[in-house]
């Protein structure tokens, strides 16, 4: 049993980059308890490993795409009540939803449904939960989207799902006077990668086939901001005061972003690759792709957090921890 | 097995209000094959019962919160493809979902995402989808709400799952090029009241209780709109030349709304009630409702519709209509 003075983490996704991320930090807290959900389906238990022999961490692999019965889980919260939960389990795999929606209905709107019903006995006054969203809410809707580029018109059911989620959280805060923070990831790039462009590539470079077979033609233009920022960003966030009950950001740099192409250049160089690059004719990487977007980050910058890296610091400083090991 | 030149209309919810008024104008089209589906929770059978006898309907009792099966379903709709899906079928009491989210998401959500699956190998590039979406998207933001009033912020969970059926159906229209017009929804009235506030306070009154409870001080303030304006107005604005592959409208007239004070007066009058009238201290009606809203519909004038008649005549309408036999 934990006494009521230490302070209850949840964090699912924990295996993910975000999330192995974040762990570290949290665990570093004072009285902090931290318990990490993944079902290690994306997230990589090589990125939590190290944290494992740490007293106030408690792992547990499972699913949250069924009503969560968990005895491990319900013994460790017993009498305890919740500091933060930190909702970052989701299908990460964009294109694996594309035609298909139960992926992202199972592994991003379950989830967080079965989390949120999961929690409600434990939650105080000071509880928060901090959910990360998705720009793909917004659609294909151009460059400098507010928080308020209405109406939302997702494209992909990975988009579709994040809203959904969003749309939960907030009649859920409302009805349990919790406060809640939306915060609407752009791609987010760093060490612990287990998806997206870099990654891909990287991957298909390293796998040693004859050529490297990039999705779209190259021109797709988006913003990438460190994972190490981002989880500043809403660790700075999340203490603002008189913060509202519902809160959304746009998080990340505001710049125009990068071309697929620039990053296939950074890549080729690290690796020192020599094969031929093969790209497609069509704009986009997949159906549902939104191939330029970028954000206005002028809430987050009046509360006071400015993105310090831009797109190209961001990317170079990932590609420099790219390895092997980290990648397969 | 229905030839080619048919037009096939699916309603579900067919057996609410917006359903059955909806059916006959539909069933007068020509060459028109209407599929009603409703589960008769909230939908009544004899609301639909007198046109079970018309040759171009088929009503199926049906749950739509489990995968489709239904061969029946399989054997009207085989080698045809679908003109309009009109998917009306939801959780319509609100109060039922506060707390439990399980209700809107099993009735509203769930809905939403297994008929969407159901009606893919029946689309074609012109089929049309329309989707009852309501104001409690919106949440608590006051009035002149207009369609890009963002962020979103639901209270209760059939205004999240509401928002979270529009996403799913934004990115399945982009996924499979299908056009789909979100309704949002004001209050509704009209002669086929299966909830809502004039059908529960005449329940109340016509069920002889010592006195009259009404939920909330009566301060609560919000528009209402003739279901047949609102068939009148979908029917216009699905028509529309030039519309986009995902449209958006708020629905309904624009004025300040009614008092739930006026309506029980209305009801008194016209029941000759003499009993006690009990109000709440509370402003809301439950947790979760929204006491006072108003629209924008600049953007449905724009288009060419104006509703004719305001909250006051589309109320006093309703309650001519009223009768024991309809409400019980």
């Amino acid at each position: 049993m934990i006494k009521n003075k230490k302070k209850i983490f949840i964090i699912t996704g924990v295996a993910g980059m975000v999330g192995s991320t974040l762990l570290p930090k949290i665990l570093s807290k004072k009285n902090s308890i931290v318990i990490g959900i993944d079902n290690l389906k994306l997230g990589k238990y090589k990125f939590i490993k190290k944290y494992l022999n740490k007293k106030n961490f408690f792992f547990i692999k499972l699913n949250l795409d069924k009503k969560i019965r968990n005895r491990r889980l319900n013994s460790i919260l017993r009498d305890s009540s919740l500091k933060e939960l930190w909702h970052l389990a989701a299908n990460s795999d964009i294109q694996s939803g594309v035609g298909n929606s139960s992926v992202d209905y199972r592994d991003t709107f379950l989830t967080t449904y079965n989390i949120l019903n999961f929690i409600k006995p434990y939650l105080n006054k000071n509880s928060k939960i901090i959910f990360s969203s998705s720009s793909a809410i917004y659609g294909n809707i151009g460059v400098n989207i507010t928080e308020k580029s209405a109406p939302f018109k997702p494209e992909s059911n990975y988009g579709a799902m994040k809203l959904a989620s969003e749309g939960l959280l907030s009649a859920y805060s409302f009805s349990n006077k919790t406060k809640s923070f939306i915060f609407r990831f752009p791609n987010v790039v760093g060490k612990n990668l287990t998806h997206g462009v870099i990654y891909d590539l990287s991957k298909k470079i390293l796998s040693n086939s004859k050529n490297l077979q990039v999705l779209g033609n190259g021109e797709q233009c988006k913003p990438y901001s460190s994972v190490d920022e981002i989880i500043r960003c809403m660790t700075f966030l999340i203490k603002v005061k008189n913060s509202k009950l519902v809160n959304f950001y746009n998080i990340g740099n505001n710049d125009k972003g990068i071309k697929v192409k620039e990053i296939v250049r950074l890549l080729i160089k690290k690796f020192n690759y020599k094969k031929k690059i093969v790209y497609q004719s069509k704009n986009i990487g997949w159906k549902g792709d939104i191939p330029t977007y970028s954000y206005s980050t002028h809430k987050i910058n009046k509360m006071g957090y400015k993105f310090r890296l831009n797109s190209i610091l961001a990317l170079k400083k990932t590609i420099k921890t790219l390895s092997k090991k980290n990648l397969f």
